[in-house]
């Protein structure tokens, strides 16, 4: 079989020029006769590689040097722990405010109980099954939270947040790990963003956390490796890096700036997802339960009028090559991922293929 | 440049086997048209992989069932801090012990000392600065200690438990991450082994945890990501584990095998070992500090008589394609690592190159 259109909804597909030079690097990168994978992480060659993925972010993120650039480990179950553990003086007296869009930020929220006596929910739209994102007049925000923590894509439902909220002087955080580098964002609205790589900037096992320098440094006596203070005084170097997957990030970064940086990608994301959401609302066969305003560009769920085809579509869907569009089990239907390295063939392919299922079985 | 030889003390060699396999695959995963790295990992694929790593692993080292087998984050590290979060009950009233044979067990002891009221020294061998292994006999051992915690080989200063302790009732906790695989263990003897993959498993990004069923679940309320039972209880897919690197690890494994289990990998360590001790001690022109029975045979120190000549020593042996054998900073001179996946040949370069050394300039 050839290659396939992934829509995975993570891990997810990578850019194919991104993995023929992972391939062409393996044995020999650049000369130094080793693989990246062979490379003491102190050596001057991979101090070149996370220091350019480090640059490379920077750049094409906008992050001023008011923030640190982290590439830590445990994915964004791991931050739901470390931010509050790193932000919180005073677990008895203090709080923080959750949105809550999904079930990735009520696990937040669960973990982030663990360490404060008391969590609040600044807004949720679990009154309508997740189908829309709050707006900013619906957040009842607590001037004396911590941090106010929002997930600003949800992959299960589909929503996306398509505002960055106004927090007045509390920290906003965010879960970006599923819409990151997907299109053209503010850093400095923001105390504190986090990301797992393994959807928009490369293989899982490297997480991302961009943390602006005056919320570092609260807490003594953390665990080493759950300390940010402690990680950004060691540039992410504390103790071995996750080598390999931070190089194929860097590779990631390479390819967004060919495709025009983040606003290059931000377009080509518009374009792909309006291709696929008019497809699904065109006549009633398919169905998007999002509503319109609240709709992700890079995780779109829809289900069939006639759920009974719901198999056939997968596995005709799967022998054309279009894999992984099995929905979430606790929405159903399918769910095609569009994040950044999806090519427009891809979508133009699927789009084909519903258009023509639906001919056949509509 | 072709390949080198590299004695990187970690991350370290790969066998090019294991690195061609993952280069061909790179594109296409065994007719599933997608790189590992982009595989969903609940994905029927993924899951193949997983499980196979974890029973390579329960096969190779004699693993029973009354063990779980966990792939973490955060390498050794991150386990100095999870051990006794797991472990302890009673921060005031326990302690546990430690066995001090280098850096690493004292960052363990250091990092174990923030949820302990109190540690223990168990043996040290610090005052003949970490040349040596202490004997079973000069453990001074606390009956009611929660654990004893043991680094079974010192990366930085070339020692090796070439024992096991024996810790009575009290659960032994061995790092073993720069030897793990690459000799016979009796597992039964451990209530945990814990291992960053970098030296002799894998790449970087992955740490293996082998806990004992009954040392898990003492504590509820843990950050989901660090605790054992809860990571148990899932197949180390709580969150999107380390894909790509715990792929890596399995095809390590399976090449493990190939070299006749791990009796076949210790018996060639220890051929290599023998040879590259005998040409340091032959005539007084290198010098290796440790005593012969708590010699490494994964990490190799040695001086030069004449200390002036180490800049043109590493420099020359560079250039022969001999490469990272830079001594660690605190130890200074040079050290060979000959992990698992160093070959035979690369163990005759470096002799040969430093026979002729010695005739050039003894």
């Amino acid at each position: 079989m050839g290659r396939v259109y992934n829509f995975s909804a993570g891990p997810a597909a990578l850019p194919v020029a991104v993995l023929e030079r992972a391939r062409d690097e393996m044995l020999d990168y650049q000369g130094s006769g080793m693989s990246v994978m062979e490379m003491s992480h102190r050596s001057k060659k991979y101090l070149g590689i996370i220091q350019h993925a480090e640059a490379m972010l920077r750049s094409l993120m906008g992050i001023s040097d008011d923030y640190e650039v982290l590439f830590q480990q445990g994915g964004a179950t791991l931050q739901f722990a470390m931010v509050p553990m790193n932000l919180i003086v005073d677990p008895k007296g203090e709080t923080a405010d959750f949105i809550l869009t999904g079930s990735w930020s009520k696990k937040a929220m669960k973990e982030a109980k663990k360490f404060f006596a008391q969590t609040r929910v600044a807004a949720s739209t679990e009154e309508v099954q997740f189908t829309r994102i709050p707006l900013q007049d619906e957040l009842r925000l607590n001037p004396d939270a911590v941090y106010v923590h929002m997930t600003s894509n949800n992959t299960i439902y589909g929503t996306e947040f398509h505002y960055t909220p106004d927090t007045g002087k509390v920290p906003l955080v965010a879960d970006m790990s599923s819409n990151v580098l997907s299109r053209v964002v503010d850093v400095n609205r923001f105390g504190l963003i986090y990301a797992g790589a393994q959807k928009n900037l490369g293989p899982s096992g490297v997480t991302v956390v961009i943390i602006r320098k005056d919320l570092m440094g609260r807490n003594a006596n953390l665990p080493l490796m759950l300390d940010y203070k402690a990680q950004a005084a060691e540039q992410s170097m504390l103790n071995t890096p996750p080598t390999y997957a931070i190089y194929i990030l860097g590779l990631v970064l390479d390819w967004v700036k060919d495709q025009g940086g983040v606003l290059g990608i931000e377009q080509r994301n518009v374009r792909q997802a309006k291709r696929l959401y008019e497809v699904i609302d065109r006549t009633g066969f398919y169905h998007c339960p999002n509503q319109p305003d609240s709709r992700s560009r890079m995780n779109v769920p829809f289900t069939l009028k006639k759920p009974e085809l719901t198999d056939t579509f997968l596995a005709e869907s799967t022998k054309a090559g279009l894999v992984t569009l099995k929905g979430h089990r606790s929405v159903g239907g399918m769910r095609a991922s569009l994040y950044n390295a999806m090519p427009d063939e891809g979508v133009e392919a699927l789009v084909s293929f519903m258009i023509d299922f639906e001919r056949r079985y509509g």
